[in-house]
């Protein structure tokens, strides 16, 4: 089956928004093993979207369209297609009294005028419920050619597509496409590349390849079979092979976060810690409070920003400020080990460094970072560098610093 | 004129990654006042592409195309657009030139085999140099009919299209479209949209449109006029009748961040700043530190998850945390003053509340955070109620703490 997508609406062709609907749906298509062959978007006129229903449907098997359902009079998605179809157009009665439900829910009038377009249906098509919205899609099948009508809010698309899309598709797909995705700290996709490079170049189902992605990277394999299961026995020897090169490197499985991972550790062993951050100023502690359980082990972050602060409230000496600096082994050390101790944590990570866009030297350039790692009674210290934008230095540097936090339980 | 944009890459079509790229040259356009007819995307395939340029060309004058200008042989857009419009490729020594520069620039060997492509191009086209990548663009023009090839990275698009693209097409279009933007924060889409509906509902040119944004709302007045000057001057009476509506509501301007505008305000006026965050972990500071001239006064900032940090680092009272709870008027005001106490600085800014997903009563729901702002001896209180995910409460509470400061730094 060749399918493609089709989303209408006048705000995507002015840039107002971006086409988030047509990534989500192209990757969930790719995953049930069907082929998108084509995407495009057309503002909310019936003449040029019926041209390309007309065109698409020559190509392709699916058009799955999103937007053109809402209440005004502008919105002819359904209209449009009931017209390719050559049907009539039909008052769905649940439909209505799901619309009329949703209005007195939201404590609004419910506006006949406007809003019972919304449960008109081209004659004989399947209805797909849409309990976050106003708008159901639905599905017209004939001759072997499916429209798939979905509403335009990405919200709204997610659970319709997870929930009624899917099992409908597919009964189309005698293949399933099923990706499982390493995701790595601490090494480049070049380096990735080429420690993986025989088993890169060698697969071809499942196939493997890497990514770099703005905080991490990330190896995804992806197989072609059958079923679930049988993907699944094609990745796995693969998956295998991958860990042992990649190790300890490899932090965390498909859409897990670095939080998670971290966060997951540090509350199973019972580990409390704490942060004190310079550079970073305040986003690695704001990464661990995006663990719901964190408050069982994370007791404290500071950010000090000034000497005086790292001074008064970390206990750094000020001869060690004023030898070798804020930005220096010696201050990441003092900080990571004054933030443990008065916190009473088992755990203290600081950072200091020069995020820029100034402040940079040819001694101590932009992206020049120092971290200080306290763990049960050790201090250690690392300088790392980055290159990037201010927000990007402080983004990798936050992720360092939690993935060193990691390889060092692991390590204990 | 009309225009469409074509972008060129299977990892769209497999759902890989957003297209940008359509978003931002759409925009561009729109802003050129070059209407975008129609947006598409093929896989690395010639004669898909071939299609879509015969079809994109029978609909309108201009085609601008993104990707598939990479060394390796799927790499096929100039070729195709070199079939299309019949014209061979030439070797264009200026780009091979740039080409090895570039390559010795990174430290990395140039591989004639592969590389040597990126320097043809079709003949009599314009090139678009590109600094950012090895691939520059270029222009063909023939009857009235214009095809712009750009590379596939947002990041070498944009330079290109504001250095090369955007003065090439300005002699196509006789009008220009200019946008301003209003952001405001802690005033709704609806309540917005009805404060100023008379204008919303009179407006033809400029128009007014009101955007919920995830952090903040904005009102986008959009006018269309034959130079940069006169859409100004249409924009300027509305933006003046809006200024009074809203007032002190509008935080800023544009694309300006509530940090940029805080942060300037901050330093200007030689105040000092500390916070204090339970619920919002670090993500005030991190704000904040996104400015980069904010060293000067944001002494420290202190993340008190547990009870005893906020007992010991900030002197909150064990008697206020046991009679009212560490989510209260209370304690959020002892811990304003108490870092803006232990800190030294004008000002101190807490939050307290509960983020979610856990954590929850029916006294104390998700979403309910108070916050407390000391400033020059003065300390107050206040609540809010937010809805959404865990991190959309944290979002949302860090906005309307920085945005608590700044107006009262206003009404100061």
């Amino acid at each position: 089956m060749k399918a493609e997508i089709l989303c209408v609406g006048t705000e995507i062709l002015l840039g107002d928004i971006v086409n988030t609907n047509a990534q989500f749906i192209s990757r969930q298509l790719a995953n049930l093993g069907i082929e998108v062959f084509h995407q495009s978007v057309v503002g909310d006129n019936p003449d040029r979207l019926l041209e390309e229903l007309e065109n698409g449907f020559k190509r392709s098997d699916i058009i799955i369209t999103t937007g053109g359902l809402g209440p005004t009079p502008d919105d002819l998605t359904k209209e449009t297609g009931a017209k390719f179809f050559n049907r009539e157009l039909i008052l769905d009665k649940n439909s209505l009294e799901n619309l009329k439900e949703h209005f007195s829910k939201m404590g609004r009038s419910y506006s006949k005028g406007n809003n019972i377009k919304q449960a008109y249906f081209p004659k004989g098509s399947k209805i797909l419920p849409n309990p976050h919205g106003t708008a159901p899609g639905c599905a017209i099948e004939e001759n072997g050619k499916i429209m798939i009508i979905l509403p335009g809010p990405p919200k709204e698309v997610a659970p319709m597509f997870n929930n009624y899309v899917k099992p409908f598709l597919k009964k189309y797909s005698s293949k399933i496409i099923k990706s499982k995705t390493l995701r790595l700290c601490g090494i480049g996709e070049g380096v990735m590349a080429e420690m993986a490079s025989d088993i890169i170049k060698n697969s071809t189902n499942p196939t493997v390849a890497p990514y770099a992605k703005e905080e991490d990277t990330i190896l995804r394999i992806t197989a072609e079979a059958s079923t679930e299961d049988d993907a699944l026995k094609l990745i796995n020897p693969v998956e295998i092979q991958l860990k042992k090169i990649f190790g300890i490197n490899i932090y965390g499985e498909d859409d897990i976060k670095m939080e998670e991972v971290l966060g997951k550790m540090l509350t199973d062993k019972k580990f409390t810690i704490s942060s004190a951050e310079s550079c970073t100023g305040g986003m690695i502690a704001a990464k661990l409070v995006n663990y719901p359980g964190i408050s069982e082990v994370f007791k404290e972050g500071a950010v000090t920003y000034s000497n005086e602060a790292k001074i008064n409230r970390l206990g750094v000496k000020k001869t060690t400020l004023d030898k070798y600096g804020a930005v220096s082994y010696e201050t990441a050390r003092e900080m990571a080990e004054g933030i443990a101790k008065t916190s009473n944590t088992d755990i203290g990570i600081s950072t200091t460094g020069i995020a820029g866009p100034g402040g940079g030297s040819t001694e101590k350039p932009v992206g020049l970072v120092y971290m200080g790692l306290y763990i049960k009674g050790r201090v250690q210290a690392k300088k790392f560098q980055y290159f990037g934008s201010r927000n990007t230095v402080r983004k990798r540097a936050t992720m360092s610093a939690l993935d060193w936090v990691r390889r060092e339980i692991l390590s204990i």
